[in-house]
Formats: structure tokens, sequence, C-alpha cells
């Protein structure tokens, strides 16, 4: 397996930005006799971090090895600083089709990729499971599979937040959430809501990217996770939901990615 | 010499965060018997990067290393993606506070570097140089001096721009400079100005850093530089501006930061 | 956390060697409220690869990261190649003296690391565990404990080994051992024997550093290991020795680590 | 362009390796548009590293950047250490193998490189300008050109070496230039030689990669060059040679590099 991290320049990012990578193509046959995953093609997963975080994340703390050994699975994990994952005005932040289009064209053509829908995958915990719900509805003929893991479904929670206003169960300011995802006032409009992403596809009969979601029950963020589960629900989407014992952590997320990537992998 | 890089987690940055360094604290006697710089105790230098660049520009591209072995000096090279340096109200945007204070008091800690006013320098190239010039002139009892190449002193070129103005010589758009700078109508009076800073340390007669300027005659960033330099003559201020032939380029940079170096070094 | 990669110039390998490290000095207050290891000032363990490793294994695939933030333990993870951390003649291969004396220097230099033996610790697994002890009993002054998790105690298997020879349960030839071990007829009563150092300290009354000792019972380094536990009880050493079902992987590592650093720290 | 240092298995090192490169596919074509070099499909570029080097030299403290950038060309630096990139029996220790073939395998598959002889050169400094002659003879279907400079082609100096015996010149002792070449009293007609290697490809007339050498009228490998220059002319070989003032420094190699790339370029 190649392990390595990398900087090239992103058009998207205005600069110098870095992609850790497993790429497990050199793995000895002795190795991967019995494994009936590992004999098929290999297969991409882009992995998104959460607030806080950047690329080496799931490499140093997760288990992307593992994954990428296990599935015969390029995994690519990018940075996208604490912008979750989506495009705003200002030069060099569109962080959205840095992830969902530049990033993948890029590493597509480095490592000789499939580009097959079928063939590509994108999760993340946290703000990396919102932006990979996010993502590949913002990129629906892109990716075959979405791994959402304890997704930070924000929007509502700072739906109208004022400038100064004390709102329980915020991380940060409204200044940082009106720079992140624009207007609050119309925030549950726009296109940085997967929801209204996720309507659009629908009405237009579109190719919508299945979703694996899971969050721990004892997790901050449970009850976002159930009103984005219900949304799935009443719209009939090709989903699942697991729930289990945790919290935040990397317990939880080391635990649930292989899941969520056998999941992805017989929907394709 | 020890080069490396290393993440830790910055309050400011509410992140992980990248510093590359080069500690020379380990070369052999034979190879430094003739250096007069090297057999005083090391001092240390922060380094900033351009847009669109990270801290490791100052290794790949730079000579961090020649300047460490040169001069005994830690070389420490930060990264605070493409916004000038400079704190704004969002959460985890305390990019001034994070170079004039957190890497500083962290770095130090780390490595056992001197916490002396004399012994701590501050550069950086483009917005670097706006950069060093800021954080400064921002924690005037933290740095002894100041080298500042090729800076970004675009203050004057940004304020009074309207949304979708277009305006030569500018290379981003309206909603990156408010995001970075703030209010670009009032901007030449706050803060994000350094005249302003500098302004505010001579009334109240603080001890301000001397400056070392450079700027290559061919450099587009030329005009706001010698706008600068007027301002510093003006005020009689501790500095010295040199140019040269040159460009916008690494080999301007890896010129002039040494003649910088051996500056800021005479004068503490 | 400072977590990162270093090179620096080794005298004892005669060249630049990379060194990675977890450094848990910035740790905020909230996060360590409870544990009372934390509280103490911070230790050092020094860690070691198994054969066809480096010293990233124990970042990436073993829990650095956990340990150095439960016990505030800097953890220094060195490179040696496939050579059993010992000294042979050649220029450049006296790995002994890098483990246990150039390292141990170069890092507490560079990071301010305590200098006494209570506070020093080695360990290491497979190969790294062979090392740990080895280097712990060339250098007993320098350490206060030792971890050697599934150590690869060969010597005896490879006494004697002729050119060409078949020898069971072997995973290299003749000229490899000999290379890295010396002369193979004499192997075990040299100082490539940890039973000689330890022999030897024990005739002259000196320190000797407390061992503490685990292996999986389906390893196939079992046998080894019920040797040296052998002549550690008929020596009336201060050890340890624990087993558990598993093999030869990082389950197991990353499993007993952890009791191994509590053991060392009851023993200081 | 894409920079960055990934690790690997090595078989024929037996165990994770560094490799460091740059990949310059993505360059926009602005700033390519005026260079013919650029406009031509991407060819390959293997550089060693010198005595105490590693994988990062070339990207630390060499050009390779340029290098890639003004010749579009995919710069590939390995690890050897200190081993001159020679075949021993040792488990693990096939250097030659590893620089010539395991290594060119490799990074053709995972980047996508040319498999083609005309699109794959071999380049060095010191130990590597060694390694550089010697594998692209021992792989003469593989390479279409070597860049060798300051080359250590030092197996005169050392052949029939006895131990103990002082030498003036050597920089290491017996028991090094034993281990990495070999018996020393029959050196020079052993496969270390590039001599003999030459030599019998001459003789079956196969076909011989065209070799470019540079060495400093200071540098203390001089003489040696000036040998194997006698040697190449005696044979009626396919080089050229160039010598210009300059020490065994960077300064040289960085300057001769890009002069043996479009030596090499054009005989392709």
């Amino acid at each position: 397996m190649a392990t390595g991290r990398l900087r090239f320049f992103s058009m998207a990012q205005n600069g110098q930005v870095n992609i850790s990578y497993v790429i497990p193509n050199d793995v000895p046959e002795i190795m991967t006799a019995g494994n009936k995953n590992y004999q098929r093609p290999m297969k991409t997963l882009y992995l998104l971090h959460g607030i806080s975080g950047n690329d080496c994340d799931w490499e140093y703390n997760g288990i992307a090895e593992d994954v990428a050994f296990m599935y015969n699975m390029a995994v690519i994990m990018i940075t996208g600083g604490n912008n979750f994952y989506l495009d705003r005005k200002a030069t060099g932040c569109q962080f959205c089709t840095y992830a969902g289009q530049e990033v993948v064209d890029y590493t597509r053509k480095l490592f000789g990729l499939s580009d097959k829908r079928e063939d590509t995958f994108i999760g993340g915990l946290s703000m990396g499971g919102f932006g990979a719900i996010h993502t590949a509805l913002a990129f629906p003929e892109t990716f075959g599979g979405v791994v959402a893991l304890s997704s930070a479904l924000v929007i509502h929670d700072i739906a109208g937040l004022k400038p100064g206003e004390p709102r329980e169960g915020l991380l940060a300011n409204y200044e940082y959430y009106r720079e992140v995802f624009g207007d609050l006032d119309t925030i549950e409009k726009s296109d940085a809501n997967p929801e209204v992403l996720y309507t659009r596809l629908k009405e237009t009969g579109a190719k919508i990217p299945p979703i694996y979601m899971a969050i721990g029950t004892e997790d901050f963020l449970y009850k976002n996770n159930q009103e984005f589960r219900k949304f799935l629900e009443d719209n009939g989407a090709d989903f699942t939901y697991e729930e289990g014992s945790g919290i935040h952590d990397w317990r939880f997320w080391n635990a649930y990615i292989t899941k969520g990537v056998e999941w992805v992998l017989e929907k394709n």
C-alpha cells in the first residue's frame, strides 16, 4: 500500500492544499487470497474530516489503511478547513467544488482511479458527514454512495441566528456561521441545505446517491440525525440508518466506517 | 539541524495546524568554526508565507535551512491560510493572535527557545510581508525586528471597494477582501491597517520593532511599498529600505531574506 | 499535542534519520482534569519498530497519541532499519549507540525532556522488543524501565547458523544474520546477547532497568519469550510477564503497550 | 504539481520505504505556454541521493520542483541508505534491484508513468551518481539516459583494502566497504564495478544507456571521474563529460542537473 501525503495547487481553494491517501495497489497476493472484496478492481472512497481536523485525521486516528486493505479501496483524505465543504462567493472559498469536483478530477488523473460513479464513494464524520451528504447531492453523477457518520446536520440549528445571540448547543459564533453558510435568515431554503438539493434532484428525476447514516445514541448530534433520517424517510429515499451506543469519537467512527463501506459496496 | 513539520491544536485557529521548522542545534563544531554568527546563542525567526502558500514554502522553495545554519537561527514557519494574518470576529479566525502570540508561546515552550524580544524576529513575503509588519506592530513587546519582503501592503488599494466593483490590480473579489479585512469603507482607520497600529504605538511612546523592507523594482507591489516607505520616513521610523532588480518570486526572496536577517541582527 | 516527524543528522547512523514524536505539552486543562497521570511532569518513552517498519509505525498503526495523552508521556519513535538496534563495526552502523545514547541526548536537548532515569523508558515490538531490552541493558543508567512486546529474542535460534543452511522458523538468510549480529558461532557469548549484558550488570551490582514482557499465546515467538522469561526468573530479575490470546499484530501491541507503560510507571 | 512523500512495502529492501516525488501534471496552461519541453508528454527521472542522504534531499536542497516544471518530468526520488545501490546476498539488501526494477515498476503503476525506455532516465549525485551509472548498466533496457553528478566512482580506491588498513581519502572503514561491496580483493572484476557491466553489455551488443557526467574541478572525486571518463572514451561510449569550477555541494548539483537533463532529453 502506498500511504502518503501530497500537496498540489487547488484553484477552488486558491492555494496549496494537502491530500492524504492510501492506495492499496501492491498488496502481495498471499495476503489477499481469501478476501473476495480485494479480488475486484480498486474503487475509491473520499473521506472528509470534522471541525478542527485535517486530511491527516483518518490516517492518524482513523482506520484508513484497514479500509483500503479490506475493500481494495483507494482512500483519499482531503482537507477543507472549518468550512463545511460549502462554496461561498469569496475568492478561494469554493470548498464544495473542491470536494466534489476538483479533487476527484485530480486524484483520478494522478493515480489512475476509476472514473465510474459506481466505483466512487464519499464519506465523512461530523462536519465531514454533513459534507459527504451535501457534496454527493451537489454532484450526484459523481458519487455512487455516501457514508455519513455523526453528521453535523446543523442547518436548522443555526437558521435565523442573530449577531450576539446566545443559542444553546452552538459551538461557534454568529460571525463564523454567517461567513460559512451565508445569510442565516434564508439558509433553510439555500443550496447549503442538503434537503434543498435532495428535493431538487427528486423533482427532476435525477439519480440520487444512496446514503448510509450512523450516529451514536449518546452523541450531541443525535437529534439532528433523527431529523434528517425523518426527512429521508418522508421522501422515500434510498438510505439506511444505524445507531449504536457511542459518543462523538473515533471509537464510533472506526466501528461504523466499515459498516457504511459495506453497505455502499452492496448498493453498486 | 532538526528539520520537520508538526501539527498541534491551535485555539486561535480552532483546529489542527501545521508548523514547519529548522532548529540548528546540532551542527558539528567543525562546520561552524569560522562562523561568528553561529557562536552566539540561538535566536528565532518566524516566517510567514504568501497568498496560496503554506508553512512548507520557506523550506521547500525558500532557503530556511541556510538561514538557520548561517545565523544559528531557529526558523519557525507557520501557516495561516489566505487570511493576511489578521484577527476577525468569527470563531477560529484569530490569525493575528495566532502569529503574534499563540505560536510564539507554543514553540518557545516546545523547543526551549529564547523568550527575549531581542532574540525574536518575524519575516515574510508578499501577504506574509504584510503579516510580518502588522503582527510585529500588534505585538511590539514580542518582536525585536521585522523582515518584510515584497509586502502586500494593499490596504489603500481595497479601501472603499464595493460588491461587484471591478478595480484594476486586485487579485481577489470583494467578498474575499470583506471577509478577511472587515468593513472596507473604514479599513484605513481600522486595526487591520499597519499605519494605524504604528501611529498608536508612536503616540504612546511604546517600543516599535525596527523594520527591514525590500522590494523588486519589477514587482507589481512596488508602488505599494513606496507608499509605506514614505509613511515610515514621514514618521521618523527606525527602518531601512532596499530595492533591486527583480519580480515577485523566490529568486528575490532568497536573495533578500539574508540581507534582512543581517540587518535585524545588528539592530539587536 | 505536537505530533510530527523530523530529520536530523545522526553520527551513529552516518546520515539523515527520521524521528516521529508526540509531545503532549499543550492539552487543555479541561481535558486532563480527572487524569492523575497527566498532572505529574512529563516523562519520556522511546518506542522501537519491528522488522520492515520505521518510525511512523507507532503513530500510524499504533496508539502513540493515546499513550502520550493518557500518561503525559513524550513518545519518541525512532528508526533503525532491520538492524536489531545493535552496534557493528561498519561505519554508520552503530544502531545501539543511536537508540541508547544519541537519540536520547538529542531529543532531550531539542524538546527539553527530563534527563532523569526514572522519567525515561524504552519499549518496542518484535525486533523492537528485543531492541528495547538490549538497549536498556546496554545503557542501564539511562532507562528506568522496559516495555518489551512480542520480542524477537532470536539469539539462540540463529546461533551456529551456517551459510546456506536451512533452519526452520528463520525469516531471513545467513548473510543477513551474519551482517547484523556478527559471528554466529560465538553470538551467544557476545554483547549482542541480552543475557550476556544482564549477567555482566548483575555481577557488577549495577542498577538494572525493570522489564515488562508480554507475548500473545499464538505468536510465533512465544517459545522464545518463555526462554527469556525463564532466564529472568532464574536470575531473580525485577520483571513481570504477561500473556494473552493473540498473534503478532497491532491488536496485541496496542492492547499491551498501555499495560506495560503502567507497570514501568509504578516501578519509578 | 503534486509534490509529496509516500511509503510502501519494498520486497527488495524488506520493509517500508519512502519515495519523494514531484508530478507536474496539473500546471495551468498559462504558465507553460512558451515552454516547448512542457508541451510533450511527461517523462520520468529517478534521482538518487548521496551518502548520508535520503529521498528528501533533491526536494529540500535540490531543485526537483524546477526540473519537473521546466521539462514536464515526473521526478521520483528514492532512498537506499548508504548502500551504493548495490545488491548483496543478505535478505532485504537488494538495493540495485530496488532502484532499477522494483521502484520503477511500482511508480509506473501508481502514477501511470510511461513505460518506455526513451521516457525513463536516472540520475544522482555522489554515491547516487555511482548508483545512477551502475543501475542503468544493470538495467539497460529500462533507462534511456544517465545523469551522473560528482559520482563516487570509488571501486579502484577500495580494491584490496584490508581490515584496519589506513588508506588516504576513504571516508569509511573496511567493514563498511566489505559489507556494501562484497569481497574487496575481487571487487574490480565483480558486478559491483560499472566497468564490468559496461564491458559485458558491449560484448553482447546490447543497447547501452548514454551517460552525462559532470564534476567540479575542486571536488575530491575529480580524479575518480577522470578515470571513468577515460574508460568511456577508450571504449567509444556514447557519453559526454562536463566540468566546471565547484566543490561537492548543492550549488554544483543544482547547476548541472538541468544541463544533464537537457543532454539526455536530446539523446532520446
